[in-house]
């Protein structure tokens, strides 16, 4: 946790926020916070500033807040994700809210087994934490719009097309005849299959809809580094 | 698994292996191969080729081996990596390996956890099983040399400057005034502190050995996801 992310019914008065949850436990054993601290805080979705705590114990923490500065840039990536496994599902959307990703899409494929769908890795609830998560390991307030598409054919068909024509698309394929950017010219449609790839009607599909192909070498990667290798050659080049 | 990996003692006569471990599991229920499929495979070490199955089980598989290629290239990186928590080794390892870099050395830094270093991860057969799983993932045999260093100042002064000599060195480093380039000459010695980042005496320490700080953005990824961005940096273009 880089920054400490509250929300409006944090605020117990103005300028003052109340915790009772699992960022208490975070801000006094990992960051060994105590009272007249310091440290970031963000307001999620709002802007950043600093922090003074005002109490802490085991399972509540008080904090005055002065928000003074923006967060981060965002990324202008829109990312389609075929949906992970549910174990890795948490983290790779921790790593897109810390990329900064403007949204994340996860897509129903032909290698996503359909019962991952009911895994309560999707309920609002989780998603929401590891997007807080994300934010808060990358001092950044915004996350990232998250949709859920079940039916591949539909998705590619009737609503990718539009979306492409705004922000072109760039599938991670092994099989490409292209090498991936090094430097992805934005805002960009990211678009990453799942463990053992997208299959070649799907791929046709994608390339149908106005994606471009393109490959990251003949090592086959997890889809968690894939995903940090293609945004890596979207970031900005730091200042 | 891409590659059903082998080792010599797995060879019960020339051309046939068995295999009673976690990879029977694997080929059968995750791959769903059956008597007669023909599957990728490579020895530990040395060339890849085909397999094909004689007999499987639930616990034992044997395979006719037929060894005709090279593994993938090598990638002309040493990483220097400070020890991970406990529960990222085996991930970030299995990373490593999959992007084919040559050495990894675990260093001990000002933000690493001593107990870390008694933790059962870094038993040999457990580091071994990581990289193996990571050689799998990637379709490769060579896995990197591990090596361990208890203490960052001897490592530093005595061990990396004869080191960076032959292999420069880029510290990922927020506030470095540079950024970190798309394109990593190789060979290099890429240096990754652990989560909260070197102090600024370890910094100028690494710079007075003879590294560079470049910087990846304001943005703090985690260890594993700022890895997966550093060595996307280092990967040659797909041909």
């Amino acid at each position: 946790m880089n920054l400490l992310l509250l929300c409006d019914r944090d605020f117990v008065r103005a300028g003052v926020a109340r915790v009772e949850d699992e960022r208490v436990r975070h801000v006094a054993k990992i960051l060994e916070k105590q009272v007249g601290d310091e440290l970031k805080v963000g307001i999620l979705g709002g802007g950043v500033g600093r922090g003074q705590i005002l109490a802490i114990s085991r399972d509540r923490l008080d904090v005055e807040v002065h928000i003074d500065g923006d967060p981060p840039a965002r990324l202008a990536v829109d990312l389609v994700l075929a949906l992970p496994r549910p174990k890795f599902v948490g983290r790779i959307l921790q790593a897109a809210a810390s990329f900064g990703v403007e949204s994340v899409t996860l897509l129903q494929t032909a290698r996503v087994q359909k019962s991952y769908w009911q895994s309560s890795v999707l309920e609002p609830d989780r998603i929401d934490r590891h997007l807080r998560l994300g934010l808060e390991q990358a001092a950044d307030t915004v996350p990232p719009e998250i949709e859920l598409r079940h039916d591949f054919r539909s998705f590619v068909e009737s609503e990718l097309p539009e979306r492409l024509a705004n922000r072109p698309g760039l599938v991670a394929h092994g099989e490409a005849p292209t090498a991936f950017p090094r430097r992805v010219a934005l805002p960009h449609t990211l678009i990453v299959g799942p463990e053992g790839g997208f299959l070649p009607d799907e791929i046709e599909s994608l390339v149908a809809a106005g994606a471009t192909t393109a490959s990251l070498g003949s090592r086959i990667l997890r889809v968690e580094v894939a995903l940090a290798v293609c945004l890596s050659r979207c970031l900005p080049d730091a200042t």
